[in-house]
């Protein structure tokens, strides 16, 4: 059977007992290297697995996904993803190719950052949808997502903002010259994604973003628990001022919060910001948090 | 040290490798069970682990905080909950109990409902803010979350509903002698759940609801694998008449399918639609997707 397995979010042990279980039992294990990483490498995976695992690109698992499931009707063969296995259309077609070919899948869950932006003290209910930031370039600055966050302000709602991740990336040039030379992987920081709100909140001026009213809060490498995880609460105007060692290793999301903000949703951040006074005061002053 | 842990969505085979360490090195081990259940019983847990379980209901969550946190310090607790961490504020309480006392903790991030309902086909970033829908009582019937319902179908957002749970509740009649007897558990059915949104919407006049046009889909013990999850597509009118056996034993969530539907989603979800042709009829005429 196909197996379409999170890895959780951070190492490791963060496969769950089902999910270890059919990575051991697979004659091949794939491992989705495009849209999420772990904190860890691939060898010490294999380590821990006792197995060779095989690195999937987007090309790969969109291209061969018939030998990716070959003899999955009598072999189990697992496809490992960090985050959830419905985070990318690439695991889904994955699954509907299977379904074509009439072979049973079975997706073993795990956490997400969708779920696990919790620990940020916010309440997932008061989340509205999730939106992506990519990397800029000079010729594409897309910025569709500014009316996805509108429609959240709008409401209220807090917005899970994904920052882009480059993975296998090729030069203008080399792309050009149909050289197959990958750039090393690029991760968006979090003075960067806000640098980037900025810019398109100055082009659109829909008032969503404002960078000593609005909060916000950034989130790195959940999951890793006390040791390596890093919650920073603050303006956006503190944030983007942060030097990067604040919020250290990738992965990074950002919560931009909403002005339903409860005060004890509040109380709870205000243990992770920058300047505890000033992310009160703005939660009181523009949020209308009454902390009495 | 404190961890909240979760155990994931269906069997003992669900916790990470982290959380089960958590609890071989935790002294006393905590099941929460009001805000959802296993779909196994606590002493296959108990086998499983090697250890006992104390069951832990609202009450002693919320006011045996210290219990659960006695020698925490030097000790390492476990406090198992289903799905999300952070799904209930009381989970969020403890974490700040022990934040007071200056007690380190850990929370062991799974999957919850929140993400894992990416397995009906419909992409999470077109979720908007998910809702939960109690049981109603002859003189109870809070219908607020229609506001919230109507903001995602305002945005064409689906709209991820939550249905109650009663554990350990009391009949009228023993509250009111005092008389600590608890009534059996139960779990809001499909059927009910659309019944229930039926009267909200007869009595609102929103528009938002409608028998014929709106698309809905019932997920039952998500992550149970192909043996146990059952996932049922329909227009509300369908999924209300289903016999229950239909959906079967709980837990039960209930999607409704928002008008920024696209058709790659209403065609992977079509293969759980009671009525195939149906759901595409409705998915084309109603929502505007194009099969073509």
């Amino acid at each position: 059977m196909p197996y379409v397995t999170s890895l959780g979010l951070f190492d490791e042990k963060d496969i769950t007992l089902r999910g270890l279980e059919a990575v051991r039992s697979s004659t091949r294990v794939y491992l989705e290297t495009y849209t999420s990483i772990l904190a860890i490498q691939k060898s010490r995976l294999e380590e821990f697995y006792g197995k060779t695992i095989i690195p999937a690109d987007r090309e790969m698992v969109e291209t061969e996904s018939d030998e990716i499931l070959r003899n999955a009707q009598t072999e189990d063969v697992a496809l490992l993803v960090v985050g959830d296995p419905f985070g990318a259309t690439t695991h889904t077609d994955i699954l509907l190719r299977a379904r074509a070919l009439g072979v049973p899948t079975r997706v073993i869950h795990n956490a997400s950052i969708t779920n696990a932006v919790g620990a940020c003290g916010l309440q997932l209910y008061n989340f509205g949808q999730t939106v992506s930031l990519v990397f800029f370039t000079e010729t594409w600055r897309p910025d569709s997502f500014y009316d996805r966050l509108r429609e959240n302000a709008d409401l209220g709602m807090h917005t899970l903002v994904l920052l882009d991740i480059k993975v296998k990336e090729q030069s203008e040039e080399n792309l050009a010259r149909g050289r197959k030379i990958y750039e090393p992987p690029r991760y968006m920081s979090i003075p960067q994604a806000v640098a980037q709100l900025a810019e398109v909140e100055g082009v659109r001026q829909g008032g969503v973003l404002a960078p000593d009213r609005t909060l916000a809060i950034a989130l790195s490498r959940v999951g890793g628990g006390p040791d390596n995880e890093r919650i920073v609460g603050g303006t956006l105007a503190q944030l983007r001022e942060q030097p990067p060692d604040v919020f250290g290793e990738p992965l990074h999301s950002l919560v931009i919060v909403g002005r339903r903000l409860h005060h004890l949703e509040a109380e709870y951040a205000a243990a992770f910001a920058v300047d505890a006074t000033l992310w009160k005061e703005v939660a009181q002053n523009v949020y209308g948090c009454n902390f009495d």
